[in-house]
């Protein structure tokens, strides 16, 4: 049986999604834990696409063949008791055998939240201690360049390699709550470092050391070396996973 | 030059504030640094009053006397960086030298945060993951009993002995954020454990366990055994502690 898993975790002990050999990853405590409730055979996990090493999951998904049989129910409450209390299953679903958890993806959104106020030590894993003031209003413009079908070489790093640069932002926009902003991505995809690179072009701009059209110029020119940094890593949520419920009925 | 630090800190990797041999805890920190910064001399800190291990405080104050020359803005900033980052000073003030951290609080501030909703695991260390529903409305007049001068022996372990259990509770409320409770007291000072166990019976209250009219029964009995439970300590926020402007002035 094929189930989509949906699960949350705080990245900040784990070196990202992915296994790798003698790292704590989430693929890996997934893995053990699954092995486990399958009888010794470890089920291979597609999940909707990773995450960096610190970046977190309110909603993240994969999918998973089982072949003992187990209900819903059990498999949530199962993988809940055997994972560590940094990542938890908040609803397992049968799913057709054909389901895939990365191509069906429809719609991913993500949020990236920064601190322009006073450090605060009690989210400094959780939101980006920029620490400084931003021109808000001028980001809020640059944001919605980014809106549309557009390719984002400029906006991985120089060595990633794909057939495809080109994805698409259904919506962006920043919501401000007193000094703390959250940057809000929906699109079909995003590829490595694309969020953290848009926000990192971004706050060159709330500080006016680039300009709102520089988005269409470095959009268009396609030059990484467009002087922004990657944002860093732990101001960032996959915050959810979304895909059409018709691919989702047994 | 008597200083007037106000800090915050994340207390999770905290044995709490006050010192003790071999722990890690906030008073040991902050010494550790004035020690430092005070050539060698380590001052004696008098904070407003201790924190529980794992609690947090996002305003927390502590008064000190510093021997060497350093300006306000100095001694923030030689502080914030020799301390780890889960502790942050916010501010540093010249005080009156008669200035009292503890004695001349005028109010403080606690706040407690609940999840009633799907366990939370990139919050798990800063609301409590109660993860059940509440009946919010009962727990919101409950809390209001608490206000005005109490008693609240019944409120602290069996075995704190002090000279009076009499407080003042200024105003309570609760503050509902989709599933998210935050609990607000605001009181002349609270008492070891005192706002875990009002957390705790309020449980109880939205539960259904417990009237509304316990609370008033429970204060008058000052009995400890009333069937509640010491709320958990990752709830709870140490949010502010306000001095008179006039105290303050040098």
């Amino acid at each position: 049986m094929r189930y989509l898993i949906t699960f949350s975790y705080d990245g900040t002990n784990f070196r990202g999604f992915e296994k790798q050999p003698g790292l704590r990853t989430i693929q890996a405590e997934l893995e053990r834990v699954l092995n486990y409730i399958n009888d010794g055979k470890t089920p291979k996990i597609v999940a909707s696409g990773r995450t960096d090493a610190l970046v977190h999951a309110k909603k993240q998904t994969a999918h998973v063949d089982i072949s003992v049989s187990i209900t819903e129910l059990k498999l949530k409450r199962a993988m809940n008791s055997l994972l560590p209390n940094d990542i938890h299953v908040i609803r397992t679903q049968v799913v057709p055998d054909n389901f895939h958890a990365r191509y069906m993806v429809v719609e991913k959104i993500y949020e990236y939240k920064l601190n322009m106020g006073e450090f605060n030590p009690i989210e400094r894993n959780y939101i980006y201690q920029f620490n400084k003031e931003l021109n808000v209003d001028l980001m809020k413009k640059a944001i919605k360049l980014f809106i549309g079908v557009h390719n984002f070489r400029a906006f991985t790093p120089k060595k990633d390699e794909r057939n495809s640069y080109v994805r698409e932002i259904y919506d962006a926009d920043i919501v401000e709550d007193n000094e703390i902003l959250t940057f809000i991505f929906r699109g079909n995809g995003f590829i490595k470092y694309q969020i953290r690179n848009m926000v990192g072009l971004l706050i060159q701009i709330g500080l006016q050391k680039k300009k709102v059209e520089d988005v269409i110029e470095i959009l268009k020119n396609k030059n990484r070396s467009a002087g922004f940094r990657t944002a860093h890593p732990e101001g960032l949520y996959l915050a959810d996973v979304i895909y059409d419920s018709k691919d989702l009925k047994k």
